[in-house]
């Protein structure tokens, strides 16, 4: 029988604030990062299983030590017992109710939980020699629904419903796989927009977005509104009409300043207004989306929980949820909130970019699309082209679109001399 | 010019968990911890500026390491520069956008910012020779806004609002302060009602709770209904009709359970229901307050930070807020939560127990009392007598009532040799 004999940990840090790749309003100086584990089992088959939870520098060191504190709950532990029940080993961790006080279920210690989550995930999509969103897809509507925790969510979603949901598009898994697996998955790109790129940049960066084949571009607000007018205005010249502009405040206003500020931005026919205030804020949220209509709010990189999540759905606060890869408790989590929007009928358009985002993110929304939703309809994927090569599976993005990885495991390995290259301290 | 030239730390655990002190529905065997700084300067003056946060045991040593995250933002700076502005150094810690990202403004993060805030005030109440809560009650209604971050604030409560509050109350304080120091603060007791101690042990702390004045008591319940029938049938009967009982359900339940629950309990005569669900929850939390009206639903020590209060207040899901000294970010976070409290009429009723809890909320509730709300009207702070021995200027409640501190400090200074005697690991 393989136990788990190891688990290893590394502080990756690239140091992007020389360029200001990934400035905003909120973040002008990120320093993107990766609190890593790794999971080694005496299985004897050299397959490790990897996770992480992406950051942008300073108090990347705490969020390993985060990883470290639940050491205990995974040394020692039988693989394959541990492997077939992965909703019995997140409430486990989750629910560690020493641990859960840190939060509860919130911030270093919940993402740290995600990524031994992911790690697990992709040991067992590796084990079984298919890439994560092609084995998720493959469990039954019951095995689905065993991974998801339903505390505190079954005033809007219960297990039966859930079923439900995934009976419904089971039979017509075969024929979305053959879709996904021509086709791909949309994409849409944040490269342009960074707040710390000037007018020629902007510019040069759109026509290229569009000449690579994406429909939607998105552009960092929130700083200055006469500059945001300036560079809407130019995005919107150099993409022309058919182009989607969506916006990212990146939470930096209160609720009436994002209501006016939208009010000055609608001009330009935005595809949706993005992180318009503080992650926190449901009931802003919902203020805000009644008084920008039609523009959809949308949100969910920072949301904490499938219980914002919820709350943003019954309060219709949010039409896009932007699920992310390493914010929440990894991916039986995001399943739950994958399960949720499916019974609000609102769209999820992942939130990506930072470090290996979007290799891990893309296996949500492709299973998404095979098993639960069944719909790619105004769907997309964020794209953002940074520190891909670090990746052993990079992504295959191509003529605005995600092409599904074939490779198994769950896209978040990096390769080992970037571990060792970029190691902090 | 002194400066502060060194940050302390330290992991403080109580093995508590050996008699069930502190056991509840979500947290069968807590160890209650502190993750301790101290902060040290050159001003040759022997003063040190204490803080802490409180946990249950595991991960109290990330905690700690993210104490030492906030180091930068603190060593070299300038004593008396800094205590003169705790608004300034607060948005400087909470804003620094690599550390936000890892909450934003929640969970481990935000309460290590919380606990370098409460030394900063600990100290700077020391030197100034008093007691915290008369420092911030000697503050003018301008330098006591300026304490707090209006952002994401404003659709509820403005700086102008908040101002007129202040001044309202101005005329009071000298009256309300001799008040104070004559009668004390009313408090309430959680002392009989832990879920791990057995009918004679309840009923006899029951008895010892009323002999000793208080006028309420607290009940843990959420486990299992027929037992806490069974024991809030007791406790009335041991206690009767005048004394109030509140039930504490530490999250256990999702929104239709709750309302269930709280039905089978009503004839009990209930003073609050306690953390009926996730305190993430805002939208349960409305929809139980709402169906069990009007026994109140009280929540807070785990409302991750002010936004959180804010939505529980617009939405009347709370109707007793719990604020806690280390949960958010320090006295700064409290007394804007303090001043929403205000706005709304509702009223605080401060969590407290733990380790050092009693000794450090207590400051918060007086100073509303003198400063901000005026009233102590159907208001109580929390008791509970564990662990009181272990801080230096220890809380002095008798009569069921917290009397004022009158030592120079936030009562957050731990005896020498207890951080020595339980230092973990």
């Amino acid at each position: 029988m393989a136990r788990f004999i190891d688990i290893q940990t590394h502080d990756v840090r690239f140091p992007t604030s020389r360029t200001l790749d990934g400035s905003d309003a909120m973040n002008p100086d990120p320093d993107y990062s990766a609190a890593y584990v790794r999971l080694l089992t005496d299985a004897g088959d050299g397959i490790e299983g990897h996770g992480f939870v992406f950051t942008i520098g300073r108090g990347n060191d705490v969020q390993v030590a985060a990883l470290r504190a639940l050491e205990d709950h995974v040394l020692g532990r039988d693989v394959e017992a541990t492997l077939a029940d992965l909703g019995g080993m997140w409430r486990e961790l989750v629910h560690d109710s020493q641990l859960r006080w840190l939060g509860p279920e919130k911030g270093i210690m919940h993402m740290a939980i995600g990524a031994v989550v992911n790690a697990l995930w992709d040991l067992r999509a590796k084990r079984e020699g298919t890439p994560l969103w092609r084995l998720l897809a493959s469990l039954s509507p019951e095995e689905i629904v065993d991974l998801v925790d339903f505390r505190y969510l079954t005033d809007a979603l219960t297990r039966d419903e859930a079923l439900d949901i995934l009976r419904a598009s089971e039979a017509g898994r075969a024929g979305r796989e053959a879709r996904l697996l021509a086709d791909g998955y949309p994409a849409y790109t944040t490269t342009p927009g960074w707040l710390g790129y000037d007018d020629d940049k902007l510019a040069r960066l759109c026509r290229e977005a569009v000449a690579e084949g994406f429909g939607q571009i998105k552009l960092k607000v929130g700083a200055d509104l006469a500059d945001d007018v300036r560079r809407l205005a130019l995005a919107r010249d150099v993409c022309g009409p058919d182009i989607r502009i969506a916006v990212d405040a990146n939470q930096r206003w209160d609720v009436a300043d994002a209501i006016r500020w939208v009010e000055a931005l609608r001009p330009f026919d935005l595809a949706w207004v993005e992180e318009p205030t503080s992650p926190d804020d449901v009931v802003g949220h919902a203020a805000i989306a009644e008084a920008i209509a039609p523009i959809p709010v949308a949100t969910g990189e920072h949301a904490q929980n499938r219980v914002v999540f919820k709350q943003l759905l019954q309060t219709r606060g949010a039409s896009v949820l932007q699920l992310d890869a390493t914010r929440v408790a990894g991916v039986n989590e995001n399943v739950a909130i994958l399960l949720l929007a499916a019974k609000f009928g609102v769209r999820v358009c992942p939130h990506a970019g930072g470090v290996g985002l979007c290799e891990a993110v893309q296996h949500l929304a492709m299973f998404d699309f095979v098993a639960v939703s069944g719909t790619v309809e105004d769907r997309m994927i964020e794209f953002v082209d940074h520190l891909h090569e670090h990746f052993v599976t990079p992504v295959d993005v191509r003529d605005g679109r995600y092409f599904a990885p074939a490779a198994p495991g769950a896209g978040t390995e990096m390769v080992a001399a970037s571990l060792g290259e970029y190691a902090h301290g």
